[in-house]
């Protein structure tokens, strides 16, 4: 069986993922797909609206085969760490092609920018320097020295500005330097932009607008129109649980207990800390009610939002540098679910994949998979829930089947 | 100006407490009363049931002249450590004699008591080894060690198996150990056992029993025939600015949220943690929904409640063991509160103090007192409360003034 993979949140799963799925097996004549899908916390320093079970099942039940687990070492990392961590998974469970959606939407112009940047790797790094020491910005710096490359090599090169050309750029990076087999496709993205609002003349809307749009009506049927009923379906599932999604907000009692409990000194050690934030930190979780307000009193021109986020994630969860940078590669593949089709792929491959496959938790010592059992532990600490309704935890929480 | 020094919790103050203030007053003749409090984290290892400015309130309100604060090191402390605290406090804000309440009621045996000890200390320490090697408990050893020296050397001594005689051997003890001026006085206490639930028939009843009765019926009626009436208007103040008494029970979810957001290993670097107990402490957090069940999952013939009790205390507002245990006596007074007398007491005595008097904490820089900070702030963190109301920090709270 061919197998294609896929590096998702789904946060939760909408039409536009729906697309890219069906699109990514037609386009690589795959038999089975694979989703290596973050678990509580995620990229842009978030935990998810829904546990990783609820969203697991909302993979499988639009037709995702198998949902393994990015860990949480890669799914709060930089694009480097993240895209390495993913594509090594689906490297290791054996998939030939990986297919990210891309504003570019055809592969040549990916590999040709990277051999580009490869090739001209010193030159585009005196580049950058040289723009830097001008006083033009980091960012602005690599896009000009960029530029002046492309001039010198004229060919059909990617936008480096679009934020999914990016994340392309990383994973192709990634299979690369790591020499791995798997293959890469793009599939141009129909979606919405990355933070558009939700839209009533179309079915295809950002997350983060059909994320804004649960929040701000309290009301699961308002994204009808934008994400598959079986999406719908989970979302309500866990309303009826715990009668309210997770954010920042429903945790923010915690995280300012969380940064208070901590000298200033004490909150250096937590991973991606930046000297002399602990104090910004520490002041403006002082005067906050409300992690809204906490953000606006945080940010200043020096971080970005994301980057603040991803700080006060590992605060929340309490893992420090020291053990977050310890790791490099992944270790282990852990498999969240599968259809009955993704088990028929596993049992046929097994004995190739390149990393150890964990269904149980409980039997496996591994200290990347404690961060991501702690990770979970403090996901599931969430205050406010509905009365005598716990989040599943790792220990308790076997793999999901789904029979299609 | 002649003063008398009391060593309190007000949990809250009861009618056994304006009795035993009032005798102090009377017995040693003094013109002024200054209490010696902890703030919001007590001896038992418990939250204080409202903070400390609401039972400054009720001290200024029912007699004593000047509430001073017994640090969060000693009022944390062990009996030995906390009684140094405060005697040395109020040996440093010049008081002449310090009473305390006991069974016993009578000066002299606790004088003889303490000569006996310490003369025959070689021998009680040999003493009590024997008995331990022989299989008997410590504390039984302790007791059989006393029995023997009280055989050899016939007088008046203490019985040493009641709660507050043993409480103010420990305040003598230190005082003749750090050779302070202050004298000891005693005052036979009429109050209910330790523990006891309130009884119709009294007007008396200990604080634990007064506790119960409010958290059972959440309702401060029920207590009024045994507290002044000052205290039930502090406790009405409170409750109508938020809604709810402070307990474990109600730091429960952000204490468990502490537990579990540390590995057993930095667990074990809270303050009075004993070796192995952090497994116990995360395991026994894992499966309870309340503080209740906690403790019982927790509990075993190995700590007392009270020494575990202490051990979450200091997980909860996350000082380790290097923070408490920098400390051997206290480097400040801390003025809570006092009445017009207890000002006119402080303008005539000040030059005389052995400690600097603060009053504004913002203009302090104090490690020990940032202790008393952070003890505040975490306090303050409960959630649940009314909304809109915050509780009180030291930053924002000035001295107590009661013009009486």
């Amino acid at each position: 069986m061919k197998a294609v993979g896929v590096v998702v949140e789904y946060n939760p799963f909408h039409n536009g993922h729906l697309y890219h799925m069906e699109q990514s097996k037609i386009q690589t004549n795959a038999d089975v797909s694979i989703a290596v899908m973050s678990g509580h916390f995620l990229q842009r320093g978030e935990p998810a609206l829904v546990d990783k079970w609820h969203r697991t099942k909302m993979a499988l039940l639009n037709g995702i085969d198998i949902v393994i687990e990015l860990p949480y070492v890669f799914s709060t990392g930089n694009a480097t760490h993240f895209s390495q961590g993913a594509i090594q998974l689906l490297d290791a469970i054996n998939c030939d092609t990986f297919a990210f959606g891309s504003e570019q939407g055809t592969i040549q112009p990916f590999l040709s920018t990277y051999s580009l940047l490869e090739k001209n790797k010193e030159q585009y790094n005196t580049l950058i320097k040289q723009f830097v020491t001008t006083g033009v910005s980091y960012p602005q710096s690599l896009y000009m020295a960029y530029e002046k490359l492309k001039q010198k090599e004229p060919g059909e090169y990617i936008d480096l500005s679009q934020p999914n050309n990016i994340l392309g750029y990383h994973y192709i990076e990634a299979a690369n330097r790591l020499k791995l087999s798997i293959k890469p496709v793009t599939i141009q993205r129909i979606q919405a932009g990355y933070h558009d609002s939700i839209d009533c003349d179309s079915t295809i809307a950002s997350a983060t607008g059909i994320r804004k749009a649960i929040f701000e009506h309290q009301a699961i049927e308002e994204i009808a129109a934008y994400v598959p009923p079986a999406t719908l379906l989970q979302l309500e599932d866990w309303k009826t649980k715990y009668n309210t999604f997770i954010s920042w907000e429903l945790l923010w009692p915690l995280l300012r207990f969380a940064i208070l409990r901590n000298t200033p000194e004490q909150l250096t050690h937590f991973a991606d800390m930046t000297e002399g934030i602990e104090f910004a930190i520490r002041k403006a979780a002082k005067k906050s009610d409300t992690f809204a307000e906490f953000m606006v009193n945080l940010k200043s021109k020096r971080y970005t939002w994301t980057r603040l986020q991803r700080m006060v994630t590992h605060i929340y969860t309490g893992i420090t540098r020291e053990q977050l940078h310890q790791f490099s590669e992944p270790t282990y593949i852990r498999l969240l679910g599968m259809t009955s089709k993704g088990q028929a792929y596993i049992s046929e491959n097994k004995k190739h994949f390149k990393l150890p496959l964990i269904s149980r938790v409980a039997s496996t010592k591994d200290p990347m998979l404690e961060l991501d059992i702690r990770a979970s532990d403090m996901y599931a600490q969430c205050i406010n829930l509905a009365s005598n309704q716990k989040i599943n935890g790792d220990y308790n929480t076997p793999p999901i089947r789904i029979q299609v």
